[in-house]
């Protein structure tokens, strides 16, 4: 099955699904191989990876770079977290168009401006999009496409922002109506409240899609019970490398040798396995003279 | 100081020095803050991170791109594991004003052919180069040079490739001759014979290298003795985080919630922190209008 | 239909093609428009057209981002000049992946060494590849394709080597059993004698391609009674091109004025229809609110 | 000299100096050669040649990586036409970082809103950027400069607005004051009326920049008279190649042989020596071991 169609199957099934987040070509391998259907491309992480901001420092075709060695790595769809689409309607164009090329399943676009301040910043004013512009680039990505199965996710910041639940449904109707196959509700609250209050006014009118980071003990059977389609683990993959580098950086600093490290690491040959290093030998037996 | 003028002295100083691996702006920031005067760029960390092999699936321009964000993202002096130097004199040539312009201090470049195979991989042939080719790579790249601290390392794959003492002599003779600012004198046993083999005949006639991936039990002291300047921590930094990505996927697929990983990774702060957020926001206050 | 398909069309027609070469969107879009095929994506060309030589200076991730925009920016397929493939058979299987995946309908492969040596450079040694090993990355480019219709031309480059008929004939007797889908015989005399000869003895057993640029003023009707089927005319947008500009720039410095330039240069609206300007107006008007 | 002295000296002296534009490393090799002290990197031409539109639809590191082999392939200083430094004051902070360490010598910012719109084009709405925010770019670019030859330009579009003189002198007075090293005023008349309005009242108190693409009939020594620095030829090497290809494309489409072509064209050998493919022989000598 494609990709695409694998991942709008996700979003319409009637059950809860959960997409993980990586941020290059090997957290995605360690994704797949953990056994999740899916992969969460996320801004955040690709950025901290590449040592940049979650503010649009990496330009889109370096984001776009990243995704191209997610999807060569794996099987499983990517929904890339595409910010605000790194600028206006056309840019959405070209965005759909080489996701497309790449093997990327989905984006999800959200209604703030570019360049975009990461959500979880609790100092920072999040100033949102006007309503028919970004409803016009939810328009233009969906008649960008090739593929009828590649989704668009309209993510609305609007409880972030801190303008209630009044102005979701206003933009949530907008961007349903303008051919989004999703909605992402986000919130940084710690409890799924504001989530909830949603739900309840939506009514299951489209597959709904949340990130729980903040409130992430918040039992998942709660999402289930709310009719939420898709569940998306943001950043942890990368959150559990730094502690584990920045541990391993300190000893090895600290004790100049390796030898209480090496056992607490995984081996080289496993970097091998993950490049696949085994598909290359049984490549060259093929396609090299014997020698 | 610059970062060049800094891994000379490191090469040239009488103290061992270490430097560690990274793959990627965050992990290049880990090391820095770990406390360590140096980074090693590492050809197999930097492709796995990427999701291909070891064997220039990536162009040297997609590697010079990762090493962009690694300088960008640190202040201390960066080694490019630069394999061949992905080509023949004139690919190093381009290489070495490439890194300079990038601020990378170094470029290790080995005397095997393009495309590269690991060295680590027993079952491989690894056939080597030409000993005046790759002397020629070496003269070329000095005299690309427009920052005289630049360092070129000459690394010696005759052990890895089975030829023994009397061929690593030779062509560390010829290295030296062609003007390399030092050695790295590879190998793949699980002690240092080798490497101590090498030093006794050497006499320190320039600075040396190592890497002891595979000899790691080695006590440092035997390093220190026997008169290495520089040891590399390849990739354990890679390493760790494979580990720890795969436990926390399997954990979150497992139990389909956060809680009990919350507790055991880093918070999105600390990812914030990593990315000096706090510089952007003294920056806002500096250059965006009062609202 | 798709560009693969119209590509593999004009090798197996019983007519004579004609592709022009181009070396960026813009030169890509004047070859569409003057009514031509086909596009050829030319090394020389494209390498001048970055401001470097033809000896895989620019990476081949360089290139590839060059063809990105030739093949966004029309609609005819494009025969892109691969080299050697950029290493070996396995640097040509990503090669071939990436290519199909920007919309590149065809490769054609040289069975010279990387990195490659332009082959009208008559002071130069040319060496070849290894039979085996080039038709291996043959091979390795077929079972790459996933659009059976993609095509791999190899590219014979025994008399640009002087090495003679016999050796033309056993390499495209190699090339072809190992899956190319046509040959590209190249000679660089100012006749046609050894294309001639070797069609002769070839006898049509497989599509051929040819590159008159230093045979130009043999009449096209010799190639057609020879059974060619595609006739490359290989970088004359190009030397157009520096001419046009050599003239424009001198004129202007030595005038200091544009008063007579202006009229011998096409308007500044006609680079707005060459990029499309009235599709962004329609479409602004459809996605962008009214205001 | 370093190219951003040699450019900073251009804009400070007492002459009426002139850049020609380039669009990629050969054409702006060939502007060196006609004896141009100095290359405009045009955003317009640019992205024509790319095959895109001058809308930000290249991202700014596409955008860097064609600036790369323009600094690569000459010696003389470029001015970026940086549109609206593609975002914010951190976008552009970035954007000065990268464009020195390329080896390009100034940027030119304007004060429109990202993504851009061409400014010669009538039919369209130009929204200018708030004053404080534009003024804010153009400090931390400053900020941002590690060499402090290095120049940032501020382009008013004011009138290309349709704002007028008293908006022109405000907005003049602001960017100046935020450390503008020059101004460039636009102007889409065909005559220099704006032009000569606003340096009248400017009365010299700073390097000024004009682009007479509308107005070219003007004579140069009216701008000489009216103190302006700097005249940028924005275009016109695109648009002389753009003809010339046509003109080639056609014939060669229509006559289907060379014949006719080959003596209006430059040869290969014009193409190699622009290449400068003499340095490579003469580096093979010195580097490559004797056969």
């Amino acid at each position: 099955m494609k990709k695409t169609t694998t991942f709008r199957q996700m979003l319409t099934s009637p059950w809860l699904e959960f997409i993980m987040e990586a941020h290059n070509g090997l957290s995605a391998k360690i994704v797949e191989e953990a056994g999740f259907k899916g992969i969460w491309g996320s801004g955040l992480s690709i950025s901290a990876a590449l040592g940049v901001r979650d503010s649009n420092e990496a330009s889109w075709t370096q984001v776009l770079d990243v995704l191209d060695f997610m999807s060569d790595a794996t099987s499983i769809p990517i929904l890339l977290d595409g910010d605000t689409g790194y600028g206006n309607f056309n840019n959405v164009r070209r965005l759909v168009k080489k996701l497309e090329q790449r093997g990327v399943a989905a984006v999800c676009l959200e209604d703030k401006l570019f360049p975009k301040t990461n959500s979880l910043m609790d100092h920072k004013v999040q100033p949102l999009d006007d309503i028919d512009e970004f409803a016009g680039k939810i328009k233009a990505g969906q008649d960008s496409q090739t593929d009828p199965d590649f989704c668009i996710v309209a993510r609305i910041e609007a409880f972030i922002a801190g303008w209630g639940l009044p102005e979701m449904l206003k933009r949530a109707e907008a961007y349903h109506k303008a051919g989004a196959d999703a909605l992402l509700i986000h919130s940084k609250l710690s409890t799924p409240q504001e989530i909830l209050a949603f739900t309840k006014e939506w009514n299951n009118r489209c597959p709904l899609v949340i990130v729980p980071t903040m409130y992430y003990a918040t039992p998942t059977e709660v999402f289930r019970e709310a009719g939420i389609s898709l569940v998306i683990w943001a950043n942890h993959l990368l959150r559990s490398s730094i502690g584990a580098m920045q541990k391993t950086a300190a000893q090895i600093y600290k004790e100049e040798t390796l030898l209480n490290v090496e056992k607490a690491v995984v081996g080289v040959k496993e970097i091998f396995r993950l490049q696949r290093a085994e598909e290359l030998d049984r490549a060259e037996e093929l396609y090299l003279p014997k020698k």
